[in-house]
Parts: structure tokens; C-alpha cells; sequence
């Protein structure tokens, strides 16, 4: 591999500089994202088409001196897979023609179909191949929890109203989903590494909805489990892992210690406030405002400056935004921030 | 005064039980109120009624043995009294007229005019008075920072983009908006405090948004200077303050030290671990999720206790929703939790 710095850097092992890779880097904040989108007609052909998922996800990279490519996917792919009816309306968040809400539904829930998800894994092995060793691929899917989530609400919500009453009147029933999707999730990345994905990172965008007890309960032992049924190996290399909770900066210690080589940090917290609480378990992958890219090149250099001093050196950290980049981003930003990375990347980060 | 719990427990003295007040308690998931709201017209107006505001706010306790009263208002009364123009689309949230963005608009913002804003200060003179001393009377405002966002945005957002551009590209204008903002805050609470507010609380709603670095710069040296500029006493009693960032469980230390007597949590803490980290600085208010109301009373009941067991007895402890209360919740289940919490306050509160 030409550039192996965010393997090594999520394993803690030295790199040449610090890496950086951008949560949403193939989307709508460029245009030849746009054009491709277009052409496919919407964004579920789009992520459904091995073809043209990966040529998205190489465009930001054609732009970009990155040092990952990600999948280009949903993280519903497997409520998707399950039978629920995944669609997007134009403007809208996704939503699913079924929920699963009765004892019934959740009884008669099956594991995700890995024959319906083939269109991933060949998007996996086609954008591995177009890639060429030039940067890492990242295999992703949506934590447990979070896509409980929308397998009981039917879509996105602001108070999460149906799946947290489940979660106190039932929490047995929100436990047989998340038992399901665990082991569809691990069955799902599994495949996604045997198909060439070099890292995995698991997405719990909703956990940090939750209360501290619920957290652990119904989310952070969910993602142990996964954790626990990943291979390790592929190609006789550590296949890295990341677990990110938005909004889990209060639980840093317990995240540690899932089964994660790398978290992920949102904004919230300050970068070497988290790695003095997490010591040398885990390294760190962050932390950076997605706002500051509306501001002047001046300003995003200088806030990519004041989170790497903070991390403060050595090996373990990834850079990146704390949520997915905006769609009303313009493009030069990311470039600036891009190359503000690398230009004060610490030498430090070889130690 | 026939039940001073409230007060008491917010300046860490001995209470007869854990007080409880809950917050929008006068609000949508209450039929009275819905009557009363469709009599005024619209929210505003009901706001702007210190007679009508009177009524909603003695509703709830007439309903439930709450240990507060709470002023019934919105957290947009100082712009609007700034001459920004606010308005409520129905089922919309709120909307500004005029917005502060360029430097012009931002020199030419006046402080709030407290003329403008005395159908608040009616309305807690009213209310005080009807309440005859059966409970202490809370007084509130929107922080300096969770004001700027509105003010800049225009309303709400989700993402924030204009103020937090503003914040990086141009945070001197902020600054600007920031320290008129505080100095209208003081005025305002000081005001409601002269007309009889018994305690204070600062909402900032929206500071759990921003970075930690951006969070002490933007949100809270603002509340801190809010607090400095507040009455200490009236009446020859003590006017205790609440601070409350939702989302703001990280800094709770630097939180803990902006002059406030009180901080209210979110439910993603501990209450145990949050009482840990702040020692005795400071009381605490909170922390159950509005979402448990959703779920029977058996289980609202298990979650008082796991909460009040939590924090572990001794004085210090107002029992409260981490959030407002919402309008789906029946209002049967908010019996069962004033009276859970009453039940199960330790008798350890005396100690």
C-alpha cells in the first residue's frame, strides 16, 4: 500500500504524518457528486450501484489529498436487508414501509439477507480494486442501536418517541432487535473485509440520545458484541475498527474498552482532555466543528491547529470533522483543511 | 413561605423531601392549558397576557404537589424586546423578523427595553401573588449565547450555520452580540427578581452545540457574567440561580464554578458521577429523560428511584425532567412521578 498512515495511526503505531480522512466525503457539497447522483437517478440507485458507488467514492479523493477512502452506503442497508422497505423521498429523511413495533414484529424479524446486501460487498470489492493500493478502505455499518432506531420509528425523529417508550415499557423487545441486528451487523462487516474493506467503523449516530444506564444497556453492549464476532485478520493484516457515538464524550472510558482499536470524538469535547481519559487504549479519530468549513481558509487552519496541539503528538490520531461534512461546504474549505493537516502534522507523530 | 424544599435544596440546605418541578410544566400535554392557549389566540399572546400567563402557570399545581411554580414565557422575550419582531407560525417554531449578521446590524442592536418587556414582570407580580406562598416562584431567561443563535439564524436551526460562521470567521461580532445580550439578561432577571421571582434560572439551550473550546469562550463566560451582575438577595433571602446547558455534562466543572448555585443535567449523565465530579460546589437539577413519561408508571417509578438512588441522599437534589416535558406525555404519568419522587425522597435529605 502507497499510504498506510490511517491503518497505522488507528492501531497507535507511528505514521509519517497525521492522517485525515472526512465522515461524508463522497457527498452532496460536490458537484461531480451531484452530476453522478443525478445520472442514477436517486440516492438509493446511487448507493445500490456497485459502479457508481464507486466512483463516488473516488471522486473526493481525485480532489483531496486524503488518507482513507470510505464506502459509499447508507448505514440502513440492513433494515433494508431485513424486508423493511428503505426509501428516500426527495428532501427527506429515509423511511421504511414496515415497522417493528408489536411482539409479533419483533418475533418474526429475520436476520439481514447477506444475498441482498451482495450489491455492497461488489461495491467493496470494485472500489478495492480501483484504489490500487493508494489509500485504505473503510467498510462501515450503523451500530445496533441506531438502526433500531429507525427500524421502530419508520424514519428519523427529534425525541425518539417509539423506540425509547419500547426501550422502558419493553426493554425484552428492544433487546430481541438489537440481539438481531448485532449478529447482522457482525455477518454484514464480516463480509465487507472479506471483500477487501481494511478498516471497519461503526456508526451510533443515536446513542448519545440516550441516558448514561440506558447507553451501556441498549447500545454500548451491542457494540461489544459486534466488536467480539469481527475477524481480526484479513490479508495477514489487523483489520482496525472504530466505534463512534455522537455525543458519547461522557462515556469515553466505557467505549475504550468495547473492543475498538480507534474512537470516534464529536466537537464537544477537547481532543487531549479525551486522550488523558482514555490513556494508550485506544487511539482517537476527530474532532473538528463540520461549521468551522463555512469559515475563511484562515480560520480553518487555525482551528486544525489548535486540535492536533491538543492532541498533542505522538502516534493515534486520525483527523476529522465530529459529524459529516455539510452539503453546503464549499469544496476549497475541505481542501484547506486537508492540507493544514498535513502541513502541521507533528514530526511528533513518528515517536 | 408553606413549602421553601425548593429554595432550600438549590442552596444545598436541609429539605423536608426531594423537591420536584418539571420543566414546560405549564404546557401542550395539559388539557387546561390547550383551552386556555385557544382563548388567548396564539402562544404569544398567551405569553404576553400577564393574566393568562398567571393562569398557566398555577395549572400544574393544581394538578400535581410540585415543590415550584415556574413563570410561564418564552426564552425569546429579550430579542423580541430588542426590536427583532418575533413571531410564532402555528406548529412552526419560532421566527424573527429581522436578523443580526452584518456588522451594521450588529452596532446598531440595542439592549432590550425593559418597557417592553413589562407584561413580564406583571405577570410574575400576579403570579407571586396568587400563589400566596404555597411555592417559590422561579424566574428565567434564554443564556447570551442560546439568544445570539436565534437572533443570527432567525430563527431555529439544525445545524447552526449562521451563528457558528459568525463565530469563526468573525467572532468579534459575536462578541459584540453577546456582551448586549448579557447586559439585557441582568436587567431582565434583576427585574423579575424585584417583582418576585424567588429563583433564576439561565436556559442555554443551545450551548451543548459548540465546541468545548468555542462553549467557554461563547457560552458560558456570558452566563458567568450574567451572574455577576445578579441581585444576590431579595426579600432578606437568597435568589438561588440555575445554570443549564443541555448537553453540557462534559464541563460541568467549569460550569460548576460561573457563580451559579445550581446546574440542571441532561439525562446522557449519572446524576452520582455528576455529584462527584462537582463536589459541593453546587446543587444539582435533574435528570430523568422526558421520554421515560412515555413508558407505564411502574416504570417511571423504578426510574425516579434508580435516579434518586443515584445521586444518594443528603441535600442537594431538585428532581426534574433533563429537558421539557413533552406534549405526548399523559398528564397521569406526570402524577405518578411528582408522587414517585415524594415517596421515595430519602429521609437522608435531612441530613
Amino acid at each position: 500500500m502507497k499510504n498506510d498512515n490511517f491503518l497505522r495511526a488507528l492501531l497507535r503505531e507511528p505514521a509519517d504524518r497525521t492522517p485525515i480522512w472526512i465522515m461524508r466525503q463522497a457527498g452532496r457539497y460536490l458537484p461531480e457528486y451531484n452530476a453522478t447522483r443525478k445520472r442514477a437517478g436517486s440516492f438509493l440507485a446511487l448507493a445500490k450501484s456497485p459502479e457508481l458507488a464507486c466512483e463516488v467514492t473516488l471522486q473526493p479523493l481525485e480532489r483531496f489529498d486524503l488518507d482513507a477512502a470510505i464506502l459509499f452506503s447508507d448505514i440502513l442497508t440492513i433494515p433494508d436487508a431485513m424486508g423493511l422497505g428503505l426509501s428516500f423521498a426527495e428532501g427527506e429523511g429515509p423511511r421504511f414501509a414496515r415497522t417493528v413495533r408489536t411482539e409479533e414484529e419483533v418475533r418474526r424479524l429475520p436476520l439481514a439477507s447477506l444475498e441482498e446486501l451482495r450489491y455492497v460487498f461488489d461495491a467493496v470489492s470494485l472500489i478495492r480494486k480501483s484504489l490500487a493500493g493508494r489509500v485504505p478502505l473503510i467498510g462501515f455499518s450503523g451500530s445496533p442501536f441506531t438502526l433500531a432506531c429507525y427500524m421502530v420509528e419508520g424514519g428519523g425523529s427529534d425525541d425518539f418517541r417509539l423506540v425509547k417508550s419500547m426501550l422502558y415499557a419493553r426493554p425484552d423487545l428492544l433487546h430481541a432487535i438489537l440481539e438481531k441486528n448485532a449478529q447482522s451487523v457482525v455477518a454484514y462487516l464480516n463480509a465487507q473485509v472479506a471483500a477487501g474493506a481494511q478498516a471497519v467503523m461503526l456508526f451510533d449516530t443515536w446513542g448519545g440520545a440516550l441516558s448514561d444506564a440506558a447507553y451501556r444497556e441498549f447500545s454500548l453492549a451491542y457494540a461489544r458484541q459486534v466488536f467480539a464476532g469481527l475477524a481480526r485478520t484479513a490479508e495477514g493484516r489487523t483489520v482496525p475498527r472504530i466505534f463512534f457515538t455522537k455525543g458519547g464524550g461522557l462515556w469515553l472510558e466505557a467505549m475504550a474498552d468495547c473492543g475498538a482499536d480507534a474512537l470516534g470524538l464529536d466537537w464537544t469535547i477537547d481532543i487531549g482532555e479525551a486522550r488523558r481519559r482514555v490513556g494508550d487504549r485506544v487511539a482517537l479519530q476527530g474532532n473538528m466543528d463540520p461549521a468551522v468549513l463555512f469559515s475563511p481558509p484562515e480560520s480553518i487552519e487555525r482551528e486544525a491547529r489548535r486540535i492536533l496541539g491538543s492532541f498533542g503528538g505522538g502516534p493515534g490520531h486520525v483527523f476529522n470533522l465530529g459529524h459529516g461534512v455539510s452539503q453546503f461546504t464549499p469544496p476549497d474549505h475541505v481542501h484547506a483543511l486537508v492540507e493544514a493537516v498535513h502541513r502541521h502534522s507533528p514530526g511528533a507523530a513518528r515517536a
